[in-house]
C-alpha cells in the first residue's frame, strides 16, 4: 500500500533514498579510486540500515563516537572504530566485553592512563584490543601532541601484552569546516603534516604505524591526495546539511529533511510551523532552510515552533501544509529523533530506528 | 545495593530529588494560596514519574505540547491540556481516539479550520472535546488576535455539537524570559490585559470563559496577582536551568544536571569532557555551568565534546573525573535523553524513562 510522506505525523525526519544512495556511491567511488579505505562516521546517522548501504557500497566498516553507537554497530556485524577516548573502567570493560563476544573493534587513546584502563579490561576479559593513538593536529580537543609524547604513547601501547598498536588517528575539526576549498586544503595539509611526521618517526622505530585514519566531509578530496593517509572518516556526506552546503566545494546533495506542518496562520506576514529547538539542532549560527518554497525567512520560535516570515513567498502557505527543511547540522539533528523515514519519490519505503540498540530487534 | 551517581555511564541526565521536591512544593503552595490551579507543563520533563510528584502535590493535571506527550501523560491517567494547535486530521483523530478511550483532555484552537478538524474527528469517534481558544498576546507565534476574531472563534466552537468551549489560553513567550522582575511584571501585565479584555467580552456574550490558563516559571508570582487568571502552566520551575537562573527573581533551585567525564587532559590550560551538542541544548547564548568546580570557562567543542578552560580552577581535574553541569535550557536538554536518573545524596534511587510512551510499560 502506498504511504505518502505527506501523511506522516510531524515533525518527522526523512531521508531521500535516491540522494542518499547517490552520495554514498559518489564518495565511495572517489575514495576507492584514490586507493584509500572509507570508514564512514556513523555518529552522523546512528542508523544500522544506512551503515549497511555504506558497507555494501564498499566501506571498510564504520566509525562511532560513543559506547551506545559502538554497541549498536558492532551488534550489526560491522568492523567498528571508536574515535573518542574514554576514561572509565566501566566503558573499557564494555569494549572488552564486546570484543570477547566476537565484535571486530578498534579504539583510540591519547593518554597512557587510558591505555592502562584498556589493558586491564582486556586482561580481565582475556582479549587483545586493537588500539590507535589519537593525535592532536591543532584543535586541542582530544589527541596527544604530535611530538615525542605521541611516540612514547605508541611504544607504551605496543609493549602491552593485551593491546595491539595498529596506527594513528588524526582528525582536524577546524579543517573540516573551513570555508572555501583552497583555504580548507591549506588548513588540512598543515594539520595532517604534523600527523605524517609522527608516522615517519614511528615507522623509523619499527612500529606498525602504516594506518592513518581521519578526514571529513569537508576534506575528503583534499585528504585523499595525502599519500600517507590510509582511511577517511567522512560522515555528513551521506545526509548533508546547511552547514556543509555553505562552505563551498562539497559535492553532495542534501538527502535528509525535517517535515513540518503549518499550524498557525493568523498573520498576513508569517506562518508558524510545528518544528523548533526540539526538531532541529541549534548549534549553528543559521536556521534550517525550507525546500520547495522560496522567499521566506526562518526564525526560531521556541521548543516546538518555528516562524516563517513571508517576505516574498513563492507560493501561498495554508493551514495544514507540509514543508520540508534541510537542517542546519545533520549529526545533532538526527540525535533528536528515534526513527528516520526512508522515502523514494513521495513514498515511505521504510521506517528505520535510530540510536537505540535496545530497540533494534532485541528483547 | 547502593549505586553511586559517580558510577553512571556519561553523559547522563540526573535529577536531585530533594531539590525537585522542594521546587514542586514551593510553587504548589504559592499557587494554591493564591487560589489558582497549577497545571505544570510536562514538555519540560516528559517524565511520568515527575508528573506524578506534581499531581500528588496538588497539581490539577499537566500541560503538554505534542501528541506523543499527550499520549504518554494521558496513559498515566492525568488530566491533560494540549497547549499547541494542530492542523492535520491524523492528529485530531488521535486526540479523539484518546478521548474515546477515557482520557481526560483539553485542546486549543486558534483558527476555525482547526476547530473544524477537531469537530469532524470528535463526530467520527462519537465523543465531545473540551476546547480552549488560544490567544495571541503579543508574540505572534500561535494564538488568534485579542479582538472580535477571538470572540467569533469562541462562538463558533461553542456552537458545535461535538466541541465544548471551556475557556481561554494566553501564554506570553516574551514575558516568560524578560530579564528583571519589574520589567517582567510590566511585560506580563500588558500581555495578559489583552486576554482579560477578551474574557470580559465573552462573558458578556454568555459564554463560559471563566477559565484563563497561561503563565510560566518566569511569571508565576506575577500572574498569580491577576484575578482573572485561573490556572498557571509553569514547567521549568521543577528542574530549572541556567536561563531561568539568570533572569532574576526566580526562586527555584537547579535540580537537573548533566554528569560528564573528563576524557582528555593533554594541556595544562584545559581539559575535555564527553558532553557537547548532543548532551546539552545549544539554543541559548551561553553554555552549561559546572557545579562544584569554579574558575573554569566552558566552550562548545562539537557533538560529543566540551572544553573546560582552566582559568583559575578551584580544584585539580584529572582524567576520569566526573563533573556535573546545569544545562543552559532544561526542556530541549531533557529532549536529548531517553532516561533521567533520580538521585538522593549521591545515590541513584531510580531510572525514569523519558519521552517514549512505547517504552513505558507497553508491549
Amino acid at each position: 500500500m502506498h504511504r505518502s510522506k505527506l501523511d506522516l505525523p510531524t515533525p518527522a525526519l526523512l531521508v531521500d533514498l535516491e540522494r542518499l544512495e547517490s552520495n554514498i556511491r559518489k564518495l565511495q567511488t572517489a575514495v576507492s579510486a584514490a586507493g584509500k579505505h572509507l570508514r564512514p562516521h556513523a555518529k552522523a546517522h546512528k542508523c544500522v540500515e544506512i551503515a549497511r548501504l555504506q558497507v555494501a557500497a564498499g566501506a571498510a566498516g564504520v566509525c562511532v563516537a560513543t559506547m551506545p553507537e559502538m554497541e549498536l554497530m558492532a551488534a550489526a556485524g560491522f568492523h567498528v572504530l571508536l574515535t573518542t577516548p574514554v576514561a572509565s573502567t566501566a566503558k573499557t570493560d564494555r569494549v572488552a566485553a564486546l570484543a570477547r563476544s566476537g565484535a571486530r573493534l578498534r579504539v583510540v587513546v591519547d593518554h597512557r592512563d587510558q591505555a592502562a584502563l584498556y589493558q586491564d579490561s582486556a586482561a580481565r576479559a582475556g582479549v587483545t584490543l586493537d588500539v590507535l593513538v589519537d593525535l592532536d593536529v591543532g584543535d586541542h580537543r582530544t589527541g596527544i601532541p604530535c611530538d615525542e609524547r605521541a611516540v612514547e604513547l605508541a611504544r607504551s601501547v605496543d609493549s602491552s601484552r593485551t593491546l595491539k598498536f595498529v596506527g594513528l588517528q588524526a582528525y582536524s575539526v577546524s579543517a573540516s569546516h573551513t570555508e572555501g576549498w583552497e583555504a580548507r586544503r591549506n588548513h588540512s595539509r598543515r594539520a595532517m603534516a604534523q600527523a605524517t611526521a609522527v608516522q615517519r618517526a614511528l615507522l623509523a622505530c619499527g612500529l606498525d604505524a602504516s594506518t592513518l585514519t581521519g578526514g571529513s566531509t569537508g576534506t575528503w578530496d583534499i585528504d585523499s591526495e595525502i599519500p600517507e593517509m590510509t582511511e577517511l572518516q567522512a560522515g555528513s556526506y551521506a545526509l548533508m546539511d546547511v552547514a556543509y552546503g555553505r562552505i563551498g566545494g562539497v559535492p553532495f546533495a542534501p538527502a535528509m529533511t525535517v517535515l513540518a506542518t503549518v499550524i498557525s496562520i493568523n498573520h498576513s506576514d508569517r506562518v508558524t510551523v510545528d518544528a523548533g529547538f526540539k526538531a532541529f539542532s541549534t548549534d549553528r549560527p543559521f536556521g534550517p532552510e525550507p525546500v520547495q518554497v522560496a522567499g521566506v525567512r526562518w526564525e526560531w520560535a521556541g521548543d516546538e515552533h518555528g516562524v516563517l516570515h513571508l517576505e516574498n513567498p513563492s507560493r501561498r502557505l495554508a493551514l495544514g501544509d507540509r514543508i520540508e527543511f534541510v537542517p542546519p547540522h545533520c549529526d545533532p539533528t538526527v540525535n533528536l529523533y528515534d526513527r528516520i523515514y526512508a522515502i523514494r519519490g513521495d513514498e515511505v519505503i521504510a521506517e528505520w530506528p535510530l540510536k537505540y540498540p535496545s530497540l533494534v530487534g532485541r528483547p
